[in-house]
């Protein structure tokens, strides 16, 4: 059977594709890149509209990424989906806790979830930093609460954890709370790749790589 | 701000929101965990309308990962997204070569995918193996190629590559082959939640434990 097999020449076809699906929206060239990349990691056309970006997200990211700061995630598929290599050019790192026995232990006690419990003991590392929550909802929930009562401040905040308890509220309070510069959608769609997508698209913007 | 923060009631509440999209298509006991899996994971109902399961795949899985076959996946992300632990009880682990760098290397020399270049490398290992698909087109018309080719025959494929090159076609490819019991979903949606969670869905109906 004939179909493309070499792998930028797949990635720069599947972009040509979803350029159409953006035409009706007004983004400048970093946002087609940032939308094309998560609609690249879901299948999904439906995200063109779900898509919510505020606070000058796409610079600050740069400018952290540069900078060095490291990503914290709340589970480990969105660090596994994060290009680390391109990361630790400029000196940051991916991290995760979630399979944290001490964690799991704290959360088992609390009677809460491990990607939160997780968030909780980041403290005041977030500062600066990036954190992608791809995954769980009450991690969301748990770092905009950090930010309102701690003052914690991260540098930008990817929230697109999926699913149908809590996550479309998390979303939006992310969106609505005007602390951090933040990437996220509307919803209930989401999900590790899709938070993942959206670190590596900035990094990428970054070197104009791809 | 008030939210359900327990993992499993988390998971019990998302099940029952997402039931109501099932009633109208005529699914057994096990086809309804496996969708609503394939929902949780997504965010997305619609999966409700483009899931296909064919040649009796979950009873298939079960038999296999209940003698302990192991899972090859064509990335890193499904493996993560598997539950290892679950697997290991029955004696098999989940194996990706992607991150290989003689695979890397024999990518590049033949022009192809390193997914494709891995599945090619397992050759007879799939046998009786299942193989989860979650991310590339290219890896699951070389294993369809294998299994015409070559009659290699594993006890299950799932296929949920995800994108606008090749996806749509691989998985319309594994659903007319005959040659396996599969799960796949139609068009352009996918990703590597999608194939780790039909996994961990035939894992939790073997003992019945979510």
């Amino acid at each position: 059977m004939e179909f493309i097999k070499e792998p930028m020449a797949i990635e720069n076809r599947s972009m040509e594709i979803i350029a159409p699906y953006l035409a009706k929206l007004s983004l400048n060239a970093d946002e087609i890149k940032l939308y094309s990349r998560m609609i690249h990691a879901s299948g999904d056309v439906g995200y063109a509209d779900i898509i919510k970006i505020g606070g000058g997200s796409i610079e600050k990211m740069k400018t952290a990424l540069r900078d060095g700061c490291s990503i914290y995630t709340d589970v480990e598929m969105v660090r596994t989906g994060i290009n680390k290599k391109k990361l630790a050019f400029w000196g940051g790192e991916v991290i995760c806790k979630i399979a944290d026995s001490q964690i799991a232990v704290t959360a088992k006690a609390k009677g809460i979830t491990r990607s939160m419990a997780a968030m909780r003991y980041f403290g005041k590392q977030l500062n600066g930093a990036i954190v992608a929550i791809g995954n769980a909802p009450t991690a969301l929930f748990e770092v905009i609460r950090m930010m309102e009562e701690e003052n914690i401040r991260p540098a930008a905040i990817i929230g697109t954890p999926v699913g149908f308890v809590g996550a479309a509220e998390s979303k939006k309070a992310l969106a609505e709370c005007s602390l951090v510069p933040f990437i996220t959608v509307e919803g209930t769609k989401g999900g590790s790749p899709i938070a993942a997508s959206c670190v590596n698209a900035v990094m990428y913007m970054i070197d104009n790589s791809r």
